[in-house]
C-alpha cells in the first residue's frame, strides 16, 4: 500500500471532462486544493500572447451526442464517455445524412474497440470519437448532431505551489491537468506531485532546497507558466521533472533533457538503477512538456519520467486508459523514484570522506574483523561508497559509478555520516 | 544526369601521360584553365628544398617498347598503354637476354590479367609494367629494350583557383593532376573539384566564405604547394577536404582527420547521412594527400573524401580503372555530398530560432491541426531541427544529433528562416 | 631466463614466517637490504595513530600445534606448514574438547584439499588452518592446543629505496612484505619490483626521472608509510604501480586508478598492448594497496598490476600458491611490462617531428622507393609513430592511438631520434 492515497485521489478526479480550459480545470484545480491550500492558480485571458503562442477561446462543453432520426437510437454520447466528443469541438445542433456526418467521426482503426482520444484545439471544428466498430454498425437514415458547447472569450489557467526552503536553489516537478478521463494520461502524473509535495511537507519542515510544483494544461500551459516565470525559473530551478503517465506498474522510463546532460538526467539514471524493466529515450522521442522546458532559450535542466512512456502503451489516449492499467503499485512505484531523489537532495548531494585513505571500519563495527577470501563481498558497496565520495561526486554519480541503487546509496550515506565519516554539502567540495 | 559534363571532362583527359611532372602535366593543366581562366600554376625548380624533400628532376617520356629480336615482336608497348612504362623510368636502348630484363618488369601477381602501375620516382629505375600473364608468354631470346625518355633539370608545377568570399574563411579542396591513364584515380577527383568550382561560381555571385581549390602532383606537390602557402593556408583554412577516387558509384568513405574533430570530419560525417554503403577509415588508413595536410606541423582542417576508397576496389592502380569504373551516376554522387556541404556553409552555418519555446507552427500551416496518435511522424525532423537550432550547433551537428540527411536539414533551415523562424550565422550564437 | 634471478630470491624468502609486524618482516628486509644498500626502514610504535588507523600489537609466533591428548599424534603443526595458525593469533596452551577446537578451526570448504590463508590482526583471536579434509579426519577426543605466540607493544615497520633522477618527478612501485609462505601472493611483488630497482641502477646511472620503491605490510603499511610522506609524495610522484601476484603466466591485469585517468592507467595499458589474456579491472575491482594509494585525499596517479589478479586464481590464499604457480617465465613477464614503461619515461615521454607534412624517408634508406600496391604494410608502424609524434601525445598515446606495442612504439622512437627526425620531451610540446 502507499504511503498516500494517489490511486483515491485519481479515481474521485477521472468523471472530470477536463480540457485545456474550461471548468473541468477548475474543479480538477479545487480538489487538489483542498490537499495543498497553498496551490496559486494564475488566469490568462483569451487572446493573451505568450511567447510566440496565443491564449485560445475557453470551451464550455455541455453534451454531445448523434441522434438516429428513424429509430431515435443516441450513439457517441459525451454522457456516456466524454472521449466521444472531439476535444474543443465547436458548437453544432444540426440535422444530416449519414454521409455528411461520417467524416467528423474519428475512430482508431488499429483498435477497432476503443474510443479514441483527439482534439482540434488550434483550428475551430466539430467532431466525434468513436470505436471503430461502433462507427461500422452506423445504421443508414438521417442523423440529429447536437454539440452542446461553447467557445469563447474566457482564460486559461495554470498553477503552482511552491515551498521556500534555505537555499532559492530549485527543484521542480510538473504535471498536466488537461486530460479528460484517462487514468495514465493524465491523472497519474498530479496525483504522484501532490503526493510527493505532501511528503515533503510532513517530512522535511524545513528544507534544504525549494520546491515548485507545476500543473498547467499540456503544451500551451508551460508555454504560458513560462511566459511569466522564465527569468525566475532559470534563475532557481536546478533540476526539474515533467511527470507523465506514471502510473502503471510496467515499466519505468527517462526521457533524457536536450544534451542528456542535466543534473535530473542523472538523478533519474542514479534513481532508476536496479529496477527491472528501465527504459531510456533521447531528447528526439520526448512529447510532453520536456518539449516546452528543454526548448532552446529555455533550457530548464529537466528531463522527461514516466513509468510506461506515453505512445508506448496500447491503451495510450484511448477509453482503455483506465484503473486496469493505473493501479497503487504503479503510482508508488514512481512516487519513490521521485522521493529517493529528494532525499538526496535533502541529504546533501556531495559526499566526502573525513580521513585520509580508508578508514579502519572494523574498530567501528562496520566490517568483518576476519580475513578470509569470499567475506569482503557484503561490505563492497560501503568501500565502493568511501572511495568516491570524494567531494566531487554527487550521491547519484556514486550509485551510477558503483552500479548500486540509490536508495542502498542514500542508506550508506546516513550511516557513514553518523560515524562521522563523511561531510555532505549541497555544492562540490 | 549530371549538372557538369564531369564524365566528359575526364574522358578528354584520359590519355594524357601525366607523371609528377613533365608535359602530361602542363597539358591537363592547360584542359582545365580552358573552364577556371582564375586558375594559376606555380612553377618550382628542379633541387628546390620543399620542407624536407627536394624537387625531383622533370621527366619526360616519348616511347617505350621491348621487342623481340629474332620475331620483331613489340611488347610493353607505351603507345599501347601508358601504364606499361615504369612511372620516372631511366631512358635505355639496349639488347639484352631475357634473362636480364625479367627483373625490370613489374606485374601484379594476384592480379595476372592486368597492367599494375608502378612508379620509381626518388630512385632512378629503369622498367615495364605488364600483366602476369603476358610476362610470362614473352618469347625466348634476346630483346631490344626502349625507354626513350628523358630525366632533366626542369621543373614541379602545382596550382590553385581562388574565390575571395565576404569572409577570409576559407572552404579547400585539393586533388592531383599526376596519374596517367587511369579513370578514378585520379581523373575523378579534379573532375568533380572543377565542377564543384563552377557550382561556386553559377550559384553564389557573392560568396560568405572564401574558397581555394589546389591541384598538385600526389606527396611532393602538396608539400611543395605548403612549402609557400603554409602560413595563409594556416590563417585562412577552415574546413577542406582531399578528393581521392570520387567516380565509381559502389560506395561513400570519410577517411578522417588526424583526430577526427576537425570541422570537415563534421561535414563530411553529415553529408553522408542516409547514402547507403557508407564507410569511415580513421586517419590510421590515410593514403592519398590527407598524410600531408594532416601531418604534424601542418594540421589542416581537412579530411579525405572517395567513393570506394584506393586501396579497397580491385580496379585500383591498374589498367582497369577505367570508364567502367567510373560513371556518371559516381561522380555525381560524390558532387552532390560536397555541394551540400558548401551550401550548408553559404545558409550560415549555426541556426538558432528566434522563439522561447516551441513556434506555434499550426497557425503558420507548418503543423498538422489535429491531434491524433500516429499523426506526428511526418514532422518529426522539423521540430528536432528547431530543438537543435540553438546557436550552439552547426547544420552538421543537427543532422548528426537528429539522424536527418543533410539535404533536408538544409530544406528545413531555409523554410525555417524564411518564417522568421531562425537566424542564421556564420559564429556560433 | 631472466636478467635477474628474482625466482631464486623468492625461493630463498619463501619460507619465512611474515606478517603485519615481527621478525619475519625484518629478515625480508635484511634480504633485499643486502641487494639493494639504499633501502631504508621506517619504524612506527604500537598505538601510534596512522591517518584514521592505530599501529598494531607486534606479533611474535614461534610455534602452533594441536595434540590429540590419547594417541599424541599432532595437527596443523605450525612448522610444517605457517599457514596452519591463524595470522595475529593469540597465545594459548590449553587441553579441550574437539567441540571446543573445532570452531577455532578455519577451512576453505569449496577447497577441501588446502590449507586457506586467514587472518585476524584487529581483533584478538586464536585458531588454526587446516584443509577441510584434514579437519573432518581430526579423531575425537581431548586436544592439547597450543599456540606460542606473543602479542605485545612493539613495532611496525616500513622500508624504500629511492633514486634521485634530474627531475624530482617521480615513478614509484609499491609491494608488500607481509604475507607468510605464499609465492605469488606476495613474494612476486618484491622480487620485481628489487629487480627493476636493479635494472634502472645498471642501466641509468644518471636518471631522468626520479624513482621511489616502497615494501610495507599491506594496508596498515601503506597507511603507515603516507601518513609521514604523503605531502613529499603528492609533491614528486608522477606514475606509481602497486605491485601484487605479478609471478604467473597465465594473464596481464591492469587494476585501474579511481578514475582510470592517471599516466599510471594510460602506461600500463600501452605496455600491455599485444600481449595475450590482458584484463582489465576497474576500481571497484581493487583489493591490494591501490585501495590506499586510490583514496580520496590521497589521490596517488597509481594502479595496479598483476599478472593473474589477486582473487583470480585458485590457489589464492591457500597453500598451493607455490612455485608451481610463479615461474621464471611470469616473473620476467611483469619485469618486461614494467621496464618498458621506465624506458618510456628515460627516452622522454612527448616526441615531437621535427619537420613539417612527412619527412622524406627514402633518402634516409627508412622507407621503399618503389611504390606498388602491397608494398606499404611493413612500414605503417613507422608512419603512423610519426602522425601522431606531433608533441600532444605521450609514447604510451600513440602506442595506444596506432595499436602497436610500446616496444615497438619505443624501436621507432629510438630510430626516429637518431635520424634527427623527433626530439623527445619530458613535457607536452
Amino acid at each position: 500500500m502507499s504511503k498516500y492515497d494517489m490511486l483515491g485521489w485519481a479515481k474521485e478526479l477521472f468523471h472530470i471532462a477536463r480540457s485545456l480550459t474550461g471548468d473541468g480545470v477548475r474543479e480538477t484545480f479545487r480538489y487538489f486544493e483542498e490537499i495543498h491550500p497553498e496551490i496559486t492558480r494564475h488566469v490568462f485571458a483569451t487572446g493573451t500572447q505568450v511567447f510566440d503562442w496565443t491564449i485560445p477561446k475557453e470551451w464550455k462543453i455541455r453534451d454531445a451526442y448523434v441522434e438516429h432520426i428513424e429509430t431515435g437510437a443516441r450513439f457517441a454520447e459525451f454522457k456516456q464517455h466524454n472521449l466521444h466528443v472531439l476535444g474543443y469541438s465547436a458548437p453544432i445542433d444540426q440535422v444530416m445524412d449519414k454521409a455528411e456526418l461520417l467524416p467528423h467521426i474519428y475512430t482508431q482503426e488499429d483498435q477497432p474497440d476503443l474510443i479514441p482520444y483527439v482534439t482540434s484545439y488550434y483550428s475551430e471544428r466539430w467532431g466525434f470519437c468513436m470505436s471503430h466498430n461502433a462507427k461500422a454498425m452506423l445504421p443508414e437514415g438521417a442523423y440529429r448532431v447536437v454539440i452542446d458547447s461553447d467557445l469563447f472569450d474566457g482564460e486559461l489557467i495554470v498553477g503552482d505551489a511552491k515551498i521556500q526552503g534555505q537555499l532559492d536553489r530549485e527543484i521542480m516537478f510538473s504535471s498536466y491537468i488537461c486530460h479528460p478521463s484517462m487514468a495514465n494520461n493524465e491523472l497519474s502524473g498530479p496525483v504522484v506531485s501532490m503526493a510527493l509535495l505532501k511528503y515533503i511537507k510532513e517530512h522535511y519542515p524545513n528544507t534544504r532546497y525549494s520546491y515548485r510544483f507545476v500543473l498547467v494544461p499540456e503544451t500551451i500551459g508551460s508555454i504560458t507558466y513560462m511566459s511569466e516565470n522564465l527569468a525566475d525559473m532559470q534563475a532557481r530551478v536546478e533540476c526539474g521533472f515533467n511527470l507523465s503517465c506514471v502510473g502503471d506498474d510496467r515499466s519505468f522510463s527517462h526521457v533524457q533533457s536536450r544534451y542528456a546532460n542535466t543534473i535530473a538526467d542523472k538523478a533519474l539514471e542514479a534513481a532508476l538503477i536496479g529496477k527491472e524493466n528501465v527504459k531510456t529515450y533521447s531528447f528526439l522521442h520526448r512529447g510532453s512538456d520536456e518539449r516546452q522546458y528543454g526548448a532552446p532559450g529555455i533550457d530548464m535542466p529537466l528531463c522527461g519520467f514516466c513509468r510506461t512512456k506515453y505512445g508506448e502503451y496500447p491503451e495510450y489516449h484511448t477509453d482503455a486508459d483506465n484503473f486496469d492499467v493505473v493501479t497503487d503499485a504503479g503510482l508508488n512505484g514512481a512516487f519513490e523514484v521521485l522521493r529517493s531523489i529528494i532525499d538526496a537532495f535533502e541529504i546533501g548531494l556531495f559526499p566526502k570522506v573525513t580521513v585520509k585513505g580508508e578508514p579502519q571500519l572494523g574498530k567501528r563495527e562496520l566490517y568483518p574483523t576476519i580475513s578470509q577470501k569470499g567475506t569482503y563481498s557484503s561490505i563492497n558497496a560501503r568501500m565502493d561508497f568511501l572511495a568516491y565520495a570524494d567531494g566531487t561526486n554527487t550521491l547519484f554519480d556514486i550509485a551510477k559509478i558503483i552500479g548500486v541503487p540509490l536508495s542502498i546509496v542514500l542508506d550508506e550515506a546516513r550511516l557513514m555520516a553518523e560515524h562521522n565519516l563523511i561531510q555532505t554539502s549541497v555544492t562540490s567540495q
